[in-house]
């Protein structure tokens, strides 16, 4: 599903160029515009610290119409007070007087450095530039206009018989449940209501963005909109297959995330089984995810189950550590809590090598499970994010 | 306070010795014996995944009495089933039969990989060299002997006119609040009865232990016991003077254990003020404490504020981003959630290049403070860890 070449959805225009926001030549600036008025909701950051643009996307969205998303890279325009929402508004003032359109049905959207002003000027320039080279095939610019520390753009469209749906998103470090730290936004033709297609994005993040951990740490800028320009209707397969179709490009969408995460040389999945509750399960999934301990043996390769057994016992959930069952893919090396013996840890160590390896965690209390993706830390991830301000 | 000399508390013996525990000739095991029953308390891990040695001794401190310590590091006894807690109390009856006292008198503790089995017949060899080399200045033996990645000893020695605490302590990563990932004993001469002697150690740990975070990780044998030889009446100046002098010794061995913090180059003290509940000051201070990015940016002496109010903003805490002022030693970079200007990322630049840079945050909600202690992040962290086991 993933897509490198041209893409487009029937009803959208758009583009990315550079703008100057960052140094050098690269990309920082993007616009999606749907032809007419698209239903559209969003999802946003819970972090208490929001962007500019997050606040000034809610307010917008009561209304659940929006017909262009301006978006930029190299500034997250976060902890920047009421000036920060004032540029906000400006530079939607501009993009709205380029397309002829209502201010109000403009989103803005900011990643990058934190506390510095949105440099307002350099984005309204752009903005001139931008317009005229928007095009129904130019997603997949936007798309690398929006990357900070990603290596690669992420795009991903799934064409059925009834309709389409693509989305981009960036993300690779900062990234945890509710939100991850990541913009995407997600276009389509299809013809839904607001209230269904706010539900549908929801129940679609809840399974995707909001089962990925990098490193725990949550932004301030976490967006995930999408737009329909309402073009085709459901056809027979109705709403079901529609959220379907949309899990599947959000789901692909935070994979890549993953995949691209800082520093990372290992995508692992996390499956946490019986557990009393949801709740429970993601809980210790997610302490599993966090822990620097279980992530460095992983960069390691070294099937060090204790350091996991650690993080279960301390996550906060009413465990019974002699219930405690755990696998590398198919390989268990603890049972009942116990190590399970049988040279269980050279095995392990070759699913380890793997560079998807996969860790199930069974509570055995219970019938709930949580699939959570997340990676390793490694000796790069200290170098990219110790270098990355100055 | 810090002594890498000989030092002793009357009434207690101690030593440590090599028992093959480890590979080559590292000490490994340890003990501490009272001359008479001693009044003893102890703080174990909050994990619930329990060490079988926490298990065993907190069923035996029921009644309050103890008169030896037996301490091994190389091998953590934990996540090994009855067999582990059989183990424990094996190595704790030859002990008992050495030393001619009764074997509920004996505690253990064990430091090390989670999962192996505990050497039963070295430990058991070793018990037989060590208790004849039992003198009263080879507390700082016993303190060499349960290291793991630490990279020095840690012994500290609290004379007063009335009485003596000595405290020795290990750890260096699986560092984080309820319990920090460690080791420490704590030997006095003075006269408490046990309830007094227990909530004392209680207070003691929580302005201590409960405030260092190495990696957010917890682990499974967390012990902090002290014991008392009751030799010397408080004197005059009673408990409170005990509880600072207590307090002197679990805060320096805490203090010490974060300078010897795995891959650290810098201890860092994070104060967050303003907060409306002491829980709200926990909650804020921790998340800060552990997130990747904000210890790397300290690593790369970056004055990367924007990471800190991800930080503060994620933290689950209710907070107003407008209120939030952020200093850096005395520079402030962030006020009413915005940056400060005027140079003062250059000068907080100045202050991150300290070894012990400090943090501080006021949420300007309410007036309960919290200090704790931390670390950076670095690229030593992880090549330790990322080779612990193999």
């Amino acid at each position: 599903m993933r897509v490198r070449g041209k893409i487009s959805v029937p009803g959208f225009l758009a583009g990315g160029i550079s703008a100057g926001i960052k140094h050098g030549k690269d990309m920082d600036l993007a616009m999606i515009v749907c032809q007419t008025q698209a239903v559209t909701a969003g999802v946003f950051t819970t972090n208490a610290v929001k962007a500019a643009h997050v606040l000034l996307d809610m307010e917008r969205l009561k209304r659940g119409k929006c017909q262009a998303i301006l978006i930029n890279s190299g500034c997250a325009n976060a902890c920047t007070g009421k000036r920060g929402l004032e540029d906000a508004r400006k530079v939607s003032r501009v993009a709205a007087r380029c397309l002829g359109i209502p201010e109000k049905l403009v989103l803005v959207a900011s990643t990058g450095l934190i506390g510095t002003p949105l440099p307002v000027e350099k984005i309204s320039r752009g903005i001139k530039k931008l317009v005229p080279s928007l095009s129904p095939d130019g997603l997949s610019r936007a798309a690398r206009s929006i990357m900070t520390t990603d290596t690669f753009p992420k795009v991903v469209l799934n064409k059925t018989r009834d309709f389409s749906i693509a989305g981009i998103a960036k993300g690779a470090g900062m990234i945890h449940p509710r939100m991850a730290t990541m913009l995407c936004f997600i276009l389509t033709d299809a013809l839904i209501e607001w209230e269904v297609l706010k539900s549908a994005l929801r129940r679609s993040v809840e399974g995707s963005f909001h089962r990925i951990s990098v490193d725990g740490d949550m932004s301030t800028n976490d967006s995930v909109i999408i737009m329909s320009s309402g073009r085709q209707p459901l056809g027979k397969r109705g709403i079901g297959y529609f959220q379907d179709s949309l899990d599947e490009v959000t789901f692909r969408l935070s994979e890549m995330i993953v995949e691209d995460a800082e520093g990372a040389t290992k995508k692992v999945e996390i499956i946490v089984k019986g557990a009393a509750t949801l709740l429970d399960a993601r809980r210790v999934a997610e302490r599993i995810a966090v822990s620097p301990l279980v992530k460095t043996a992983i960069f390691g390769e070294d099937p060090n189950w204790g350091r996991i057994m650690a993080a279960i016992g301390s996550s906060g959930v009413q465990v019974s550590q002699d219930k405690i069952d755990i696998f590398y893919d198919k390989v268990q090396v603890v049972r009942h809590g116990k190590r399970y013996g049988g040279g269980c840890e050279a095995r392990a160590k070759r699913v380890l090598k793997s560079d998807f390896p996969r860790i199930i965690v069974n509570l055995n209390t219970g019938k709930a499970q949580l699939r959570l993706l997340t990676c390793d830390l490694t000796e790069d991830y200290i170098k990219i994010n110790a270098a990355y301000h100055t």
